[in-house]
């Protein structure tokens, strides 16, 4: 019966053919799945769009927000991937497609499309037929001039990512603060992100020609999350971002992702860093964290997850939790320096944990600017990166 | 602060006071911790009890199905594991004490209980003080005669576990399929499991005495997997097993793990194993395996999750999966013996693979007595497994 439906497609006309190896279309099928979302009530964004031309295969997979296209070229570094015997393209169900080749036996793969948009994908003793959709139907990449592009580090955007995104609001109260606002500006980028109790900071100065498309955008930070996980951390190659009004674009080697921009203002958030210093703590950045994360243990039920902290004879921190039910926890975390007025504050365990947990240096320093006020997170050797928190009033 | 309360302990005469090696307390409450459920109804076992004695420490946790008890004793192998100062026992929050525990940043770590319950937990900068619950409140374990027991070498008991819990019946409309029974004769242990649509054995010949007291038991599948999970797979210790009629206990040198037995009739199975062999087939293990993992992906929706297999030439099986909506999927795998009448026969992928995972042999028979029957599964190397699966009726 499998060499029966074989032989119908090669007589009525083959749509599309391939030979693939497995790994390349494994890892690319990865990437993709990325953009894909079960939740989409879009019927074609179900599915990966397949395209096989004569320089490789196309792999895309969108949610509409967010697009990731992957390329495998027919020849890489003298290997051949790819046989392309019929170019031509399919959508198939991207939850199954990638489940399927992930698990095929053989080292390659054999996709082949017949007019009907039915596809056998064949891999050893293994064969697939899974119905297709009509590739004609999937939505068209936005197309971005290229004259004006940014280049950027792999690892230092997966950095800024990782430093800036997760201070992004979850809520879409205010939706403009759901993603980060990158400015470029005297060769010097930008990015911030605040969900109004919080704040990150990542500057990073860049070597390139001022006429680029990239002044002011909003980057939803989901789509810098995926962005993030889809960039390989031990790569020091540079991306490509481009930009339009509504869309970037950071391309790759092999992988473009493209994000829609969040329209709107984003609102300004300079004013919001103090320049007062009242009281100046400098210590090691492990210390504090594990100390915020034991005295959390108590308190992670309540909604504030709150701690306090004290300063004790310019020596030390205190940090003290509670919880009426379960007990107290008192943390004592040597300082190696403390500087001006006496204090006792409280915040949140949970932002203090995420904004410590991206602070890559052994020692960081904290501004604070009395109990009430916002105080400020630095790394002692890092100009470039500002964490600030807002304390919680208690009695 | 702190030490305020720490003197009013003290005055107020101490309950119990223990340091103890901190490694030690993290690996005996993990253990302790897989007896203790989040959904318990009784206040008291959502805590661990503590108890300090001269011998060491022991830590207990029960859902009361299942109590599991570890052991720390003060000295073992001629390092000093803990220092009692003050013996005597405290129930504190299983949840918060584990997590505790875990982050505490010295190598040591002192509870100390005062009068009133109250538990400072001291380690390094790090001090809890956590509200205790009264240990004479926490039920008392059953008492087994020591003089009948039975001893099974650890791993094979964890290989028992492995290759017939997974048949027990997760449904509770006949309860005592829910359990899997072992039963002891002619220095024989035969462990059975079925849900009714499956089934496994596993045989083990002992060397043992004959006036032990486990005759006929049935075990809460839920207990033996968790005891599965406690016993360590490299160590070939034995672990000693005594039984009453409703309370089962698995000793270990540091832990007691105590289940219910469930009570009833555990039905007649022998007579579900058919032996008149019509087809014979024996083929690699991991071949099947992962031609019924693929086949299963299209499947995987449908309640049944069901696959096809048919004999070809008697030189192959051919497994068949389709579903209406995504397509269809053929495998071929090659066997080493096909004899007796050609075959075509329907069955659970899931049932299927959940029986080729505990197969450890390179290579398996299996005997089908018919389309309508039960067919069996049988390591070729191993005559003390089987398992069994019922077919479903297809048109």
């Amino acid at each position: 019966m499998a060499d029966a439906i074989h032989s119908m497609a090669v007589e009525e006309g083959l749509a599309m053919k391939v030979i693939v190896a497995k790994d390349k279309l494994v890892a690319c099928t990865n990437d993709v799945m990325r953009a894909v979302s079960s939740k989409t009530t879009i019927s074609i964004l179900t599915g990966i769009k397949i395209t096989a031309a004569s320089g490789g295969l196309t792999l895309t997979g969108s949610d509409s927000d967010i697009t990731i296209q992957a390329f495998i070229p027919t020849e890489e570094n003298g290997i051949e991937n790819i046989q392309i015997i019929k170019p031509g393209s399919i959508v198939l169900q991207a939850r199954y497609f990638a489940d399927i080749v992930k698990k095929l036996p053989d080292d390659t793969v054999t996709i082949e499309v017949d007019s009907r948009l039915m596809t056998r994908i064949q891999s050893g003793h293994s064969e697939f037929n899974l119905n297709g959709m009509d590739a004609d139907e999937y939505p068209r990449l936005p197309v971005l001039r290229e004259e004006n592009t940014l280049s950027i580090r792999k690892d230092l955007l997966k950095q800024i990512i990782r430093q800036t995104v997760y201070a992004v609001s979850t809520s879409e109260n205010r939706p403009i603060l759901t993603g980060a606002n990158w400015v470029f500006e005297n060769k010097t980028l930008k990015c911030v992100a605040t969900d109004s109790h919080r704040l990150a900071r990542r500057t990073v100065t860049m070597d390139v020609e001022e006429n680029h498309t990239i002044t002011n955008l909003v980057i939803p930070g989901k789509s810098l999350n995926e962005l993030g996980k889809i960039l390989d951390d031990r790569d020091q190659d540079v991306v490509e971002m481009i930009a339009t009004d509504n869309q970037v674009l950071f391309k790759t080697d092999h992988i473009q992702f493209y994000s829609r921009l969040l329209e709107g203002k984003y609102p300004e958030t300079e004013g919001l860093i103090p320049n007062d210093v009242k009281t100046e703590v400098v210590l090691k950045t492990k210390d504090l964290l594990q100390a915020i994360d034991r005295a959390s243990l108590l308190a992670r039920d309540e909604r504030n997850n709150l701690v306090k902290l004290k300063t004790v004879d310019q020596s030390s921190l205190e940090i003290l939790s509670q919880s009426p039910e379960v007990g107290r926890v008192y943390e004592n975390v040597p300082a190696n320096k403390i500087s001006g007025e006496e204090l006792r504050i409280s915040f949140s365990a949970k932002y203090m944990m995420d904004a410590l947990n991206r602070i890559d240096s052994e020692e960081l320093i904290i501004q604070f600017t009395g109990a009430m006020k916002p105080f400020i997170l630095k790394p002692v050797d890092d100009p470039d990166l500002l964490m600030l928190i807002l304390p919680v009033r208690t009695n």
